[in-house]
């Protein structure tokens, strides 16, 4: 056990899959941190409990005490009523307005807060991470679909109410791919991981000689979102194609985003975030054609995100009203 | 000359084609205005005396006195820098880099700030028209271009930093109508009424029986942006072309900011908000369709703006720090 204590906050990332407790040092280093598994087939009243012991397992491993704890702050799924401390809905969780900061309650003195994980994990970048010192962030997390996290003068913009700050959910083509919300066209529906390698898994299709094709082993379910860029990188004309219009379309949903938001940075982080300079220099190319006032204008860096999955910790820790 | 003088605020509206200067109470009541032509043929340092003289003429008007003004506010079309009261880039004046705050404070020692006159016409709603009493509002100005006006807790948006909360250049159809700003597709090239006039021509000249055409008296050059919806409330099947694909795309502009900044408003404004309900309604309808969570989620009012020309100096004289 560490001899020295300070002054904490909790930080609490709660996944489909896993909760991740952290203690978080006021310098956002982690002292110390905790898994347990979210168990989401299981009612919403079974997984708070576990929340708690989330925590205390963490403060354990930090050897803090409670009373040094500031904050309570949770990154969870979903739409967030941050207001009132409510989980409107999360598909994740099976949850649907649960009282979470209520519940926290019964266990923490402390102020808790929420928001939504995507929301956390830009705050965290923000704090810690590929954005450090930046008061304008927009961040997409490329993964099954396209979360948002929209930091403006520092702070987490929730939007006027819950379901906002969703731009996964803006239209890029009229009528287009059939999305997860419903709608036809999102930007969710063209840059998440799964969009990729449901055209990839299209495009080796129709292409069987390809290097595309060949990396699947002739079993196209195989089909991850990194070998449309294996293949792209090493000229496969198949490969290059599916890349070329993946970045086409992530472009203009960045675009989009810099029209509205001129953040100083935009980050990327989810797996495909891993490609690095491939990905992101020819968006910052294709995107400075598209935006309003174009080259000349006041345009982001576009980069990938360090913290990776502690990212959504250290952003929870950082919440406040 | 009125007797009780009351302290004030100037609001100003610059436009292109003239400058409206208003007295403003702090009840938000237009105690005194003046009109002069912009002349945005000169040089700015020749059209930054006329706005003075405006002010001062207002000033005339309601009978009061300079001692008694508490800040300056300018509307101004184009790329503003608030932080620094500068007009990046204004088309409309031909103007670029000009440091009007700085000019002005020359003459006013009041407080001067300056924003997005499409700014200062939402920010004027919110005070004392159709948002009134609402602390997140969206509203679109559909003319020439569209214009967007985005309140958040009560306050203007601007974005992290000149050319932000341009939600006009945000995409609507990939590749599609070529922008103003050069991008293909964007929400302006749908949803302008320049847009709507284009479209209503196209649609006219392939029906010239169509009722559609013939409003406009054998000669196209006459279509407005009345024309369409009268012929469509009158039943011609060309009209009703013409404003169903225009209200589909709005439509989905609206839809996007929705799942962005969940308004408790939106408010459209420009010649064609005048068409009330038959605007709206189905607009109303289209938007819970398409928004992230659907008809359960949290749902704007869509309505008309309500104070027409006097917005922009309302919503000015209310810009602060």
């Amino acid at each position: 056990m560490k001899q020295v204590t300070e002054k904490f906050r909790f930080g609490i990332d709660i996944g489909g899959t896993g909760i991740k407790a952290g203690v978080v040092s006021t310098e956002n280093q982690i002292l110390g941190q905790a898994y347990v598994p979210t168990g989401a087939e299981r009612s919403w009243q079974e997984v708070v409990p576990d929340i708690v012991h989330a925590a205390e397992e963490a403060l354990k491993d930090a050897g803090e005490f409670m009373e040094n704890c500031i904050s309570v702050g949770i990154g969870c799924p979903g739409t967030i009523d941050a207001q009132t401390g409510t989980v409107v809905y999360s598909n994740n969780l099976n949850w649907q307005n649960v009282p979470l900061a209520q519940e926290l309650h019964r266990t923490f003195t402390q102020p808790v807060f929420i928001s939504n994980d995507a929301n956390c994990a830009a705050l965290g970048e923000v704090c810690a991470g590929a954005a450090k010192g930046f008061q304008n962030v927009f961040m997409l997390t490329l993964g099954t679909g396209v979360g948002s996290g929209i930091i403006i003068n520092g702070r987490i913009f929730e939007g006027g109410g819950p379901g906002g700050a969703e731009f996964g959910h803006t239209l890029l083509v009229e009528d287009g791919e059939l999305c997860t919300c419903g709608r036809r066209g999102c930007l969710e529906s063209y840059a998440s991981a799964t969009a990729l390698i449901r055209q990839a898994k299209r495009t080796a299709k129709q292409a069987p000689n390809s290097l595309l094709c060949t990396l699947c082993k002739g079993d196209l379910s195989r089909m991850d979102g990194r070998i449309p860029f294996q293949a792209a990188r090493q000229g496969d004309e198949a490969g290059q194609r599916v890349i070329r219009e993946y970045i086409k379309h992530l472009a203009a949903g960045i675009a989009n985003a810099v029209n509205i938001f001129r953040p100083q940075a935009v980050l990327l982080s989810g797996g495909i975030s891993k490609e690095g300079t491939y990905l992101t220099d020819p968006l910052t190319a294709l995107v400075a054609e598209e935006v309003f006032g174009k080259k000349n204008s006041f345009l982001p860096q576009i980069r990938a995100a360090e913290l990776g999955n502690t990212a959504g910790m250290i952003g929870a820790a950082n919440l406040s009203q």
